[in-house]
C-alpha cells in the first residue's frame, strides 16, 4: 500500500491544530505556510534583520517534529519575557540565526526540520518578500497583514480587494507537493490573513485545480472582526470558491456543534461570533461533525478533525 | 586498554583552543569552565535573566560538538549584528531559553550538549551565581570580570587577591571528573579572569590535590594588561602554585618560538608582551616546544599543543 500524501495549506494556530492530529496516522504530510505574517516577534524580526516571516514555519516545525524530543519543540515556542529579547520566540530566534549561517530562507527551514527531527515537510508559499493589503469597501488600503488581523478601521467595512505586494510566485517544492497530492487541505485559519494569502501567490490556484488530489477546505468555528463579522459557513466556502473557482473544492468540513454560551462569552469583546450553519448548497459536499474541543477557547478538537479527515481520504 | 580520561579546566578562548586539539585523539574529555563570566552578551543576559553565565559553557560545547555538524557549531556561534538581538551569540540565547524551559542551568548545558552531540562533557565549574572580585595593591576592590578583564583602572597596578563573592561550592559532578582523571589540565587562559576564578571555587583545589592525575599547567603566549603585565614563564606558575600548592603540578607546558616583530606589532596597543622563558626551575618539570600557531593571532597551535599533551599522558 503506498503511503498517502496530504498536503495542509494555511497559517496561524489552524496549521498547528490540523498537523497534531494528522501527524498520528500514517500518512505523508506536507504543510504549505502563508509568508504574509508581520506582526509581534516575526514582524521585528522581518524589520530589522530583512528576513522573511519565520512564525508560521515556526509553528508548523513544531506541530510536525520527532514526538520523543518535546522538551526542543517546546524550546522552539518558548517566549522570552524579558530585556532586548522580550517577545521573541526561540524558534523565530532560531530560523533567523539559520537564514543568516546558511545564506537563505529555505535552507533555513530545512536546517531546522532537521534539528527538531520533523517528519513531513514546511514549505513556505513562496520566497518572496512580501506584505499583504486589503482594499476595504470605501476604497482606502490596509497595509500589512497584523493591520488587517488587528484592525484599527472601522472593524464593520467589508474587505473588497485582498492582494500582495509586490506580487509573488510559487515556491517550486509547494508546487510540486500540490500536483503529487492525493489530499489538499485548506484551514482552518482566518481566511484573510492566514489562508487566502496563500492562494493569493502566483502558480499556487492553478496547481490546487490540476492537482488530482482530492480537495478540502476546513470552515472556521468563529467570525473574525474586521474580516468575516457575518459570515456563516457557505460565506465561507464561497470567499473561497471565488478564489479557486466553482467545483474546485470537494469537501467543506463543518462543525455543528455549537459551544455554551459560558464558553462563547469570552468572544464577544473581540467581537467574535459562532460560525452558524444554514441553507448550505450541495456542492462541495458538506461533511458536518462535531470538531469542537473539550473545552476552553473554541476551537477545532486535533483528534476529532483528524478523524473525519481520514474518513475522506 | 582503558581510553584515558582527560580534564581540562580553563574559560574564554583558551579553552576552545586546547579541546579542538584533544578531541582527535581517542581520550575521554572533560571541560570544567568558569562561571565568573559577565561581560558582553553573558553580562546582559545574567543581568536580564539572573541566569548563570552561558558563554564559557558554550565555547566547550562548541568544541566538542560532534564533527558531522558543522552548521549547528556555526549557528551556535553565531552573533546577531542588529536591533534587540544585538551582541548576543546565538548559544548563549539557547542556553538562557533552555534554562528556563528545562528549570535549572545543569539541565540546560547536558541538554544542549545533546542537541550539539557533543562528544565528552561540558561542566560548570559550580552553579552558585557569583561575582569575580580583585583586591589591587592600593587597596582597592574591583568587581566584576569584566572590569579586571577590560581594566578601567591603573593597568600597572597589580592584583594582590582574587575572590568569589558570595564564596561558591564545586559542581559535584566537576569533582568527580577530577577525582577520576588520568590527567588534569590548567589552562590556557586568561589568568585571573579564566583560570583562577575556577581553582577559587571551595573544593576545586582539594579535588586536583587529591586526584590520582597527571596535573599539566599551560603557560601562557602573551602577558594581559592589568592582569600580568610584567610575568615570565615563571611567574605564570608561581601564580598557579600559590594556589594549589607547591609540588602539584607536575609539569609546565611552555612554548620556546618567540613569533615576529610584526606578529607582536598589534598586541602593542593593548600592552601585551610575549611571555619570555628565563631561569625555569626543575619542578615542575618544564616542557618546551613550539606551540604557535603559524600566523595571525599569537595563540596555541590546537594540534601542536594536544600533541605535546598526548606525549607526556
Amino acid at each position: 500500500m503506498m503511503i498517502k500524501k496530504i498536503v495542509v495549506i494555511g497559517g496561524g494556530t489552524g496549521v498547528y491544530t490540523i498537523l497534531s492530529g494528522l501527524r498520528k496516522y500514517p500518512v505523508q504530510l506536507t504543510a504549505i505556510v502563508s509568508m504574509a505574517d508581520d506582526g509581534g516577534s516575526t514582524g521585528i524580526l522581518r524589520e530589522e534583520f530583512g528576513i522573511l516571516p519565520p512564525g508560521d514555519v515556526r509553528r508548523a516545525l513544531v506541530a510536525l517534529a520527532h514526538s520523543d524530543n518535546r522538551l526542543l519543540s517546546e524550546l522552539f515556542n518558548y517566549r522570552f519575557k524579558a530585556g532586548g529579547l522580550s517577545g521573541h520566540t526561540f524558534g523565530n530566534i532560531m530560523l533567523t540565526a539559520l537564514e543568516r549561517v546558511c545564506g537563505n530562507f529555505e535552507k533555513a527551514v530545512d536546517e531546522a526540520a532537521h534539528i527538531l527531527g520533523v517528519k513531513g515537510s514546511v514549505l513556505p508559499v513562496t520566497f518572496d518578500n512580501i506584505r499583504l493589503c486589503a482594499e476595504l469597501e470605501d476604497g482606502s488600503i490596509i497595509r500589512g497583514e497584523t493591520n488587517i488581523d488587528i484592525p484599527k478601521h472601522d472593524p464593520r467595512l467589508r474587505i473588497s480587494r485582498l492582494f500582495l505586494k509586490p506580487q509573488a510566485k510559487i515556491n517550486r517544492r509547494a508546487k510540486n507537493a500540490l500536483l503529487a497530492a492525493d489530499m489538499i487541505i485548506i484551514g482552518p485559519g482566518d481566511l484573510f490573513t492566514s489562508i487566502l494569502p496563500n492562494l493569493l501567490v502566483r502558480g499556487v490556484t492553478a496547481a490546487i485545480a490540476r492537482s488530482p488530489a482530492k480537495k478540502v477546505y476546513i470552515v472556521n468555528l468563529m467570525t473574525k472582526n474586521g474580516e468575516t463579522n457575518v459570515f456563516e459557513a457557505k460565506d465561507f466556502v464561497a470567499a473561497i470558491e471565488d478564489y479557486l473557482g466553482q467545483g474546485v473544492i470537494d469537501y467543506a468540513i463543518i462543525n455543528n456543534n455549537k459551544p455554551s454560551r459560558c464558553r462563547l462569552k469570552r468572544y464577544e469583546k473581540e467581537s467574535a461570533k459562532f460560525v452558524e450553519v444554514r441553507k448550505m448548497p450541495s456542492r462541495p459536499t458538506p461533511v458536518l461533525a462535531n470538531l469542537l474541543r473539550k473545552r476552553g477557547f473554541v476551537r477545532h478538537d486535533p483528534q476529532r478533525l483528524a478523524k473525519v479527515i481520514m474518513s475522506l481520504l
